[in-house]
């Protein structure tokens, strides 16, 4: 374990200063529930005044969804080999439906100890009570609203708390494409989706760590952030900074794709300190265990990783039980073929085999497991397209229907459900991904990669795929898996991490203003005001990324007082366009709005006259 | 002119020499129209051969659309002193409908000759014979097909020709939303198109230097790049170089913002050395000579300058026309007011002298300078929505439906006419904005500024309107303005203009597939097929920016060797989806295809009898 550092500091635990740098202006808040340890986090962000010549107006503090725990709280002490305090437990331990196991089942591989470098869980596993389940499913289909529900539902609700200070006119109608978006999001609403398995919380009941969040389409939409070292790259410290590092910026979950050696301990060390839920392909790990040869993979090997990393407490797991034998022909003709790493891992099963994916054929023995620790499916689009050429074509609407046959059988099961889908697909046949999901799959929340809208532009993929995930969000995607500009390329690093998040949340955020979701538009409206006002630093710290926003401003007017100009170095104080409408401005409020009218009433060539008879008044109508 | 160098070496004349670096297997080449000087030019890429076990594969050169001028052509030597050759003179002479001027009637301030170091033009301005018209909707009214529109329909019809490489079933049908785009474009069409002002040929008669291109929607999507010092930043001789390079990167057309001092001198440089049209907002100029001061503007000061630049050879202009007295009321309470700089402008004038806007009073002397150099009309959205909350509100429409009336006016006097859009605006809102576009205005052309679908990444706005721009270009949008990362925060410096023209040229791109225009598709598939058969060079070299999809490659894995791996660092050997895939078609070929079939047919819990009742054979249908 060498890349854990062997002395950790007290304050920040081998992780770099640079993450847990407070962002400017901003505190961390929380928010109770009905119980006292239903503490939800928030950012709240204080802006300056306005200062005009009639005085002075005080501008609200904006308060935005917060993924990055505990980390951006000062007043928590940090230490890695510790990890995050268990902040479910308690909850868990009341329902009184599980049981810690004294020895652990797991068939790990070697496992290191403290001594060694490594980390030792403090709390042993748990596991459902013999014929119990311990799904958010379960519980929701019987009624109950567990702590779980009440905390994503006051997450969801704090911004809308702020909708009031949205002045009339400045909120838009979205479109929701069948979405249903409530004023106000109650425990029960939240309670309801996962009953019906539109929504999914997924939280193992030995992920205590996790602070709860919740993907379905009526919510916001969520990003989720893979991380995970290769063989040829990368190490457990940088993947646990890099865990840190991508839910400072914003991701809601994090998949730890990792393959050559110490997954289980990589893995040990990124859950036990993430406050997000982690998702994992356990297939992965499996074919570590019979040395890379497809062929050798077994069910009793392949259930044994889904144990050993359900006791962990993995959230969900991407399983590619939809691809089939049958299907393989169907991309003989493909210009990509298949493209999907657990794809191909079964496909070659199957065929040195000549049986069928055992992760299909198990299916019922997989619903088991996961509805003893409560991970979720994220069933794997094992034959999306991995090329344009390929896109929405038989193979992959093949293993799409055979998803939503599974779906069923899983929520049969009370097991939590959500489908991954695609890739590469140009923006004419977006939509019908959505609506053949949503058909096919029984509205089951959809988990799209991307989807990339040109293949031409390996080193911008986070570009060509916000576009995509921008689109695929608004018509009715849950949650977008990022993609950075190292796609196709190589293992991405730290920088590259950011950029992909950075990508996604503006996709996930323009969705969510697409929909009309009332809490999404009250930070643009701060943020333009604040433009417009010249309130720079409010600009700043009001952005995804305050400190490249400063950084970039600052690369040409430096200095402080620079802060305070009505100008910026793009046009220069003379042909600032939001500088001269303030002038106009001042100059209608010097003259007297009368002046206007008067000039209106003259008619002088104008269409103003028109305007008036169409029952226009001066001012936009509310 | 300290920006100039003072001494200018034989070869690459000031010019940087990145900017020159020709890119990697590729050979400028040229098709001739039915003259010899119609010499078109693209840049065709080479690709290696796919080597297989049963042989090696050639994969054809791939032709791309080429912007970059004869910058990247070895064979010809630049002199940035000289300006590029004049290749449109002869066309023009021939014309017999314009003259020489000896005394150019330009007002220009104080101008820099040779000697100084600055700029001496070799030919003098030419004009209209009293009572002509020049301009190519003219010709193409009277159904004349002039050397540029022979040279555009080869130019876009390049990519066309090689059609046929496309494997059947590897084209997908677009989406068009009205949108005709022929089988082959021909001449003909590219006249007819003009000639109902569905298109425009940018091309001033004293902007003999350009290489024409045209702008409609029934062509390529085209993109912009804005340009020029402002009066806190940039030289000169800076912003040469980001015309170049921009242009290498794929600007259609650039646009010379400049403002402060040395305008006229800075757009002479330009002009003289740019191979693709000019566009200005000639306002910006007027007003310096009016100090700054928005009320003391004239319409004879303006008219001057309109010339001015006519007489250089701007090839648009941008004129807020639309920016009527009687609308400025309706952005009283807007959350950004008035952002475009000419609209701001053009309503402190208007409010100063309570009259009406002079350039929607003088429109049609305007025309008679447009038509007297087939200078296009940019018509200016000055009142375009600053911000998400201001989208698609009365004073942005009200300001289009003036915008269509006009249009009809420029046609009368047989100018070209392109129609400027916005700005900000969320998802759900953008494809009004082409829709209202294309009612009142007629079907001319537009021409939008991203737009940004979300106000809260600055630093990030070439991704925010990225989206926007994809989506408006699939909707029928004909010519993106690029956004760089350092919108609202600063001047673009040479590295933001590359990103933003990436970030445009993937959009554009995206916008093409999704309209299923034949020749889009073509360079992804070969790109594809480069990355599933690991030809890394090839996938390098077709790719928008080659460096840096070969530098983020080379960062995990810089051998030679690594060049013909069939994996890359982001999953290693074991876990590369394309290389298992290759496994398994290699498995299936080894052990001969019936063994699949066999195995489909003893059904095993599959569902490929269900595939093989509802007809479909074990491959793609074509």
């Amino acid at each position: 374990m060498n890349s854990v550092p062997e002395r950790v500091s007290d304050d920040i635990g081998g992780l770099d200063a640079e993450a847990l740098k407070p962002f400017p202006n901003s505190r961390k808040r929380y928010a109770f529930g009905r119980a006292a340890d239903i503490k939800v986090p928030m950012r709240e962000i204080t802006q300056t005044q306005t200062v005009t010549s009639s005085g002075t107006e005080q501008n609200p503090s904006i308060t935005l969804y917060d993924t990055s725990g505990p980390y951006s709280d000062p007043r928590i002490t940090i230490d890695i080999r510790r990890g995050l305090s268990a902040l479910r437990r308690e909850w868990i331990l009341e329902r009184n439906d599980s049981e810690a196991l004294t020895k652990p089942s797991s068939a790990a591989g070697p496992r290191f100890d403290a001594a060694d470098g490594g980390f030792a869980p403090r709390l042993p596993p748990r596991r459902a009570k013999p014929g119990a389940a311990v799904t958010q499913m379960h519980y929701a289909k019987r009624g109950i609203i567990t702590p779980e529900m009440e905390f994503v539902a006051i997450r969801e609700n704090l911004c809308l708390q702020k909708i009031q200070d949205l002045r009339p006119g400045m909120l838009h109608r979205g479109t929701r494409f069948g979405a249903e978006i409530p004023e106000v999001l109650t425990p029960e609403f939240v309670r309801a989706e996962i009953a019906r398995g539109r929504a999914i919380i997924p939280a193992n009941i030995n992920h205590t760590e996790l602070e709860p969040m919740i993907i379905g389409r009526n919510f916001l939409v969520k990003i989720n952030a893979n991380i995970g070292t290769s063989a040829v790259s990368s190490g457990v410290n940088e993947e646990i900074n890099k865990m840190v590092w991508a839910t400072r910026w914003g991701a809601d979950t994090v998949m730890d794709l990792s393959t050559g050696k110490h997954i289980h301990e990589t893995r040990e060390w990124i859950i036990r300190n993430c406050p997000v839920p982690v998702g994992t392909v356990p297939i992965y790990q499996a074919l570590e265990k019979v040395d890379g040869k497809a062929e050798d993979l077994t069910w009793e090997i392949y259930r044994d990783t889904l144990i050993e990393q359900a006791e962990q407490g993995v959230d969900y797991f991407t399983i590619h039980a939809g691809v089939l034998l049958g299907y393989i022909p169907l991309t003989a003709r493909r210009v990509t073929g298949i493209v999907s790493r657990g794809g191909s891992i079964m496909a070659k099963w199957c065929l040195a085999h000549h049986q069928e994916n055992f992760l299909y054929q198990r299916f019922e023995e997989i619903c088991e497991i996961m509805r003893a620790y409560d991970v979720a499916f994220s069933l794997g689009d094992g034959l999306r397209p991995g090329s344009i050429a390929d896109a929405n074509d038989e193979a992959q609407f093949a293993e799409l229907k055979t998803l939503g046959e599974i779906t069923r059988t899983a929520w049969n099961h009370d097991v939590q459900v959500m489908i991954e889908g695609p890739g590469h697909i140009p923006m004419q046949l977006i939509r019908e991904n959505m609506e053949r999901e949503l058909q096919e799959c029984h509205e089951a929340p959809f988990y799209t990669l991307g989807p990339l809208t040109t293949d031409i532009a390996p080193g911008y993929d986070h570009i060509t795929s916000a576009i995509g995930a921008a689109m695929i969000g608004w018509y009715g995607t849950a949650m977008l898996c990022y993609v950075t500009p190292k796609e196709h390329l190589g293992l991405p690093d730290k920088n590259d991490v950011k950029e992909g998040i950075i990508a996604y949340k503006i996709a996930a955020h323009a969705a969510d203003l697409a929909k009309g979701h009332p809490a999404a538009q009250l930070r643009d409206n701060a943020l333009s005001k604040a433009r417009f006002e010249f309130r720079w630093e409010d600009q700043f710290n009001l952005a995804l990324d305050p400190e490249r926003a400063r950084a970039f401003h600052d690369q040409t007017l430096p200095k402080e007082g620079h802060k305070l100009a009505h100008f910026c170095s793009m046009c220069g104080p003379q042909f600032c366009s939001m500088k001269i409408t303030q002038d106009v401005r001042a100059y209608a409020r010097e003259h007297g709005i009368q002046d206007l009218s008067r000039a209106l009433e003259a008619g002088l060539q104008t269409k103003a006259e028109e305007f008036k008879e169409q029952g226009g008044d001066l001012y936009r109508p509310v």
